[in-house]
């Protein structure tokens, strides 16, 4: 009997493994077993076997596709683990497949078949707008979408918020502004928020330029905003009037008002031309067209360099690139120069080229990327002088010929060389300049605007000179002026007038000074680091050992502090910051408007009352230097390394970037160039 | 001791659960069991405990992962199906994992880090140029790549090959042609091959442009050869030479010569103006920056349209799209444009403009898409009828004016009405004419070159007039002349003076015409469908019932057949299938040439003496009308539909793209206008 079923066994055992999940066959499923141990198997399987019979149904042959049956056991090792392997690789291709197709039924349903069309009901205003204004011109008071949604008509009476610019400042202030509060308007020239941090990628094909770009519209629908693409060319500040200008394809000029409540200025900068002659040789890296043009011309030289007429000399011309400005984009654009020379040009162009082709660096000050740590900087050049990207530092471009560009250098004995490089390509990105609206504003404000270079602020980011929580400017355009002294100074002396002191006798106690530090403070964030040890700063300022500060050794204390608070610089990061800063300030103020409103407050420094004033936190900066990447992380934390570090970089703006929609195209282009590598076309 | 050992089990059993994968525990796996089931499970259990101890080695624990151990079993089913679900899943994620750890890894070896700097042979005839020629021009004997590679050197001793255009006929010719016979040279204004059936996708950025171009170069890497980014503007016949011309950023032109022992022309067409008045101000649609040009019109135009100042009159002038020609191209712009309007307008921009925009087709045949099936044509008008937009046939433009375009209309009664219509935008895609080149060369062979359109080459694709096998041409720059009659009579003349009959009374019996018919065939296959009865044909035009055919009547017979002949369509299917034909003549003939060599045969037909003369094969065309395709396959087989069609519409042009690289990106493209819509930026 025993060995009769240990016979009859083993058929079994294969007849499961063929049939597990179609036959029950008469094998129980293992635990079952444990609670009738006591019993034999034999009586066990009997009682089993008779169950089984009562659960034969269909469903059941169905659902045991998933169930926890176990899988047959075959002897050999080596045939699991390629089952197994098998099991996991087919299971993978299933989940996927059912993605796929999932995305492929979601697609369908994306196609609209039957057009929209209903009637709407558009305000006559908005048709016919009323004209008036100083230059009596048409004024917007109504848009023709004001009424397309019921969120939008909620907003109709909202206070208006009009954004000048569609940059980082400008859609960072859009992305946390309260969606309810505020009817929002943007006014920019391009229809599109561009990610200019990877601007350098694109222009050589690392990216493409539609992964850089975001809709400005598209960032707009989240607080029901309205776009004008045009040109805002002057505020009347009196009349809460912005002038737009925009051309048609005719070149016929249409100008309007814009009335605000609030407006923010975003509009950026342009590149500085230093004075120097000849600029309309030389290439800018400002927007998506430049990094166009740039590439077109790029690849165009390559090309003619390729010519059976072109000369050895012509040739060595045409693929000398000259890079005018060490900063961060003039680095990142060699950067990204040199690896398409050094990785994709050789592939598929003549190999003589590869030997001529000479990139250069024309720096202004000692070291390039010199707003970033010494080691930083120093790494950087040592990775450059090893890829032959000749870096000359302490030079200063004269003027840019069709065909070469004309620079001092200042030797290290001090002397000055006039120096000349033959170019058939010149970038100029040395330094920022006001746009032109910011140039008008700045006359209009007379001795209220005292900079050259940008608009200035108070802490609260409202242009100086202008209403009081009308105007405020942000990013490239703006700078936060810092001039504790004189503000203090005059602000104690009113005081002490009011309390009928002679300014010059009062004298400030150490209680007194820690006062004056604490509203300092709260005026002047960026002070607080310099308002650390006060006892010192006391004791060092009291000349006279007096126990107290008299006002002239007060405005010393301060002015000394003045001194040590450098402008912020002029980048993404900090219009990002001023952005976000705005829109909670504007969050805040709509809030408490219902109270002010009630007790009938309009003037007075609502800023300042309901908000704190803006300060800067240094996140650090990073830069590419061609397979490489460099992070200045402030206070001296510095990271510098090959490609981990360019994978960093890239996460870094990768998380940074606008929208689920751009890092999706950023990522699709990082995995084209690792499999396609860039592709040298021009159009 | 029974009891005691019930106690004990679950435990283990649980335990096992657990740890399925980390202890062997003291479980034997479940078939093992049955071999001894005539023992009781105590004894059972002893040995195999008894057996595990042997095996536990650390190597064994991490087999366990993939090896065969059954899964725990659990009781409920729910659980179970949960439990095998996540199996699944982690088992895809793991497998997704891995591939994209994979990625990353070949990713980071795709970066060159050091510069591949050596010294490499140039050949100073490359450097410079000899002079010679008609114009005394520099000649391009060696290239400056020649050596570049072992390749390529091998190569230098080959007969040149030289393409002109680097379109459907030339890359269908270099993705055919055997790598290593000839020394392979492409001349094209562009250096990259547009895929140019999905240009209308890319005017509205359902597709990017990058996403329909692939570099020359690399299409030429297969058969190692060499590109110039020129203009051919001429050809020596005699002196084997294309004269070429380029200009530089400077606007410098340089103009040399490159020598060739076979030429091929596929330059392609330009649009055909039809010599109507004012065409400056409408778009055309043949090259990548054509397409981008119309997207940032027509979304220029839309941004105008939210402008405040403009007057509902305007408003719509600047939404009214007008297409001048109901071919393909024309239809698909359409079709696309109203994808645009009807699918992503409305999402962000002013409800409004959805309402005021018309699109407008202007067609002079009867039917839009009139190479078409009729049913097909039908289905596209109604399709558009049901869209709105808005179908004209019989209607002929006479001028564009920047604001309006102004044409006639064929009433049904037959009476000639002149209409105009406001135009935004006006895209004029009517037919096409030969380019700059293909006039020069036409003037040049005089007499022999008949067709104002296009270049005539005889059924072996050789430019009637050119020297024997020198020259060929194809794609829309050529016509094949069909000219049975003459071609026939002809011979059959001289032979009939060789064997001393007078012409005039030869009398062809059946069988006589039966070898002309084969004759025919041979030399004209397009002629072959037509000359299927012979004995039908032959009695048909036996007039006279002679039971001969004379000369007369063979004349008109053949003319017959002439008229029935018609002309290839200018489409990128028939250049592509020429240019597969020359690929595989000329394979053909450099199998052969060392045979002719040896034998010193240098002239005579040698084309017809090695490879059969061209025949195309029409296999279908199809056309996207706006969430629905039609599809035409000849010999009336037609299909129309909705969303599958689009489907299948686009798996047919994804399969014919060009390269992965391109096929990758459409992919990503389509996978992009399901997530996140078209983007309206222009730029």
């Amino acid at each position: 009997m025993s060995s009769a079923s240990s016979i009859r066994a083993p058929a079994r055992l294969i007849a499961t493994g063929l049939r597990s999940s179609t036959s029950r066959a008469t094998i129980p499923p293992l635990p079952r077993l444990y609670p009738h141990q006591s019993r034999t198997i034999l009586s066990f399987l009997r009682s089993e076997t008779s169950k089984s019979k009562s659960v034969q149904l269909p469903s059941h042959f169905f659902s045991r596709a998933l169930s926890g049956k176990p899988l047959p056991q075959v002897k050999s090792k080596a045939l699991n683990y390629t089952y197994r392997l098998a099991a996991w690789v087919g299971a993978s291709l299933t989940v996927v497949g059912v993605g796929v197709i999932g995305f492929f039924l979601y697609d369908a349903s994306t196609y609209k078949d039957h057009s929209t069309h209903s009637d709407i009901d558009v305000s006559q205003l908005a048709l016919q707008p009323r004209r008036g204004g100083p230059k009596n011109l048409p004024i917007a008071d109504v848009f023709i979408d004001d009424d397309d949604s019921e969120a939008k008509r909620k907003l109709k009476q909202k206070p208006r918020l009009v954004i000048l610019g569609g940059g980082w400042g400008g859609v960072a202030l859009l992305k946390d502004l309260n969606p309810d509060e505020y009817h929002v308007t943007v006014i920019s020239p391009t229809n599109y928020f561009l990610f200019t941090p990877m601007l350098p990628s694109a222009t050589v094909g690392t990216l493409s330029l539609r992964s850089l770009v975001e809709p400005i519209r598209r960032i707009l629908s989240r607080v029901n905003g309205h776009f004008i693409r045009a040109k805002a060319e002057d505020i009347e500040f009196s009349h809460k009037l912005i002038e737009v200008a925009q051309t048609d394809p005719e070149g016929r000029e249409v100008r309007f008002y814009v009335p605000y409540d609030k407006v923010v200025l975003a509009v950026g900068s342009t590149t500085n031309p230093h004075g120097v002659k000849g600029l309309e040789h030389a290439f800018f890296l400002k927007n998506i067209d430049d990094a166009r043009t740039i590439r077109n011309r790029v690849i165009h030289n390559l090309e003619l360099a390729c010519l059976p007429t072109t000369s050895d000399e012509e040739r060595k011309r045409l693929l000398s690139f000259v890079v005018s400005g060490g900063g961060p984009t003039g680095v990142e654009f060699a950067a990204e120069l040199y690896d398409l020379l050094n990785e994709d040009l050789s592939r598929h162009f003549p190999r003589l080229l590869r030997n001529e082709i000479s990139v250069h660096i024309i720096q202004s000050r000692g070291h390039i990327l010199n707003t970033y740590d010494e080691t930083l900087s120093k790494y950087a050049e040592d990775r450059f002088a090893r890829d032959q990207v000749d870096v000359m530092t302490n030079a200063r471009v004269k003027e840019v010929q069709p065909e070469k560009i004309i620079f001092t250098q200042k030797e290290p004995d001090g002397s000055l060389q006039t120096k000349e490089l033959p170019i058939g390509f010149c970038l100029w990105s040395t330094g920022v300049a006001p746009a032109a609206i910011s140039k008008t504003l700045a006359e209009k404000l007379g001795e209220y605007q005292t900079n050259r270079h940008a608009l200035e602020t108070d802490t609260h980011l409202r242009v100086n000179g202008t209403p009081l929580g009308d105007v405020y400017a942000i990013g490239d355009c703006s700078t936060v002026q810092n001039n504790v002294a004189d503000h203090i100074i005059t602000f104690l002396r009113s005081t002490a007038w009011k309390r009928g002191h002679d300014p010059e006798t009062v004298q400030l106690h150490f209680g007194d000074w820690r006062q004056v530090a604490q509203d300092v403070k709260k005026r002047f964030p960026q002070a607080a680091d310099h308002l650390k040890r006060l006892d010192k700063l006391f004791s060092e300022f009291d000349k006279d050992h007096s126990g107290t500060l008299d006002f002239g050794e007060l405005r010393e204390l301060l002015k000394q502090i003045d001194n040590k608070l450098t402008s912020l610089p002029a980048t993404a990061q900090r219009a990002h910051q001023q952005g976000q800063y705005l829109a909670k300030k504007f969050n805040k103020m709509a809030q408490v408007a219902e109270g002010l409103h009630a007790n009938d407050i309009r003037d007075g420094d609502l800023d300042a009352a309901t908000y704190k004033a803006f300060e800067y936190h240094h996140l650090g900066s990073l830069a590419y230097i061609g397979n490489s990447a460099v992070f200045d992380l402030g206070e001296g934390w510095n990271l510098a390394g090959g490609l981990w570090a360019v994978y960093t970089w890239r996460s870094v703006y990768f998380a940074q970037s606008v929208s689920l929609r751009t890092r999706l195209l950023m990522a699709m282009d990082w995995v084209k160039r690792g499999l396609f590598g860039r592709d040298l076309i021009s159009f």
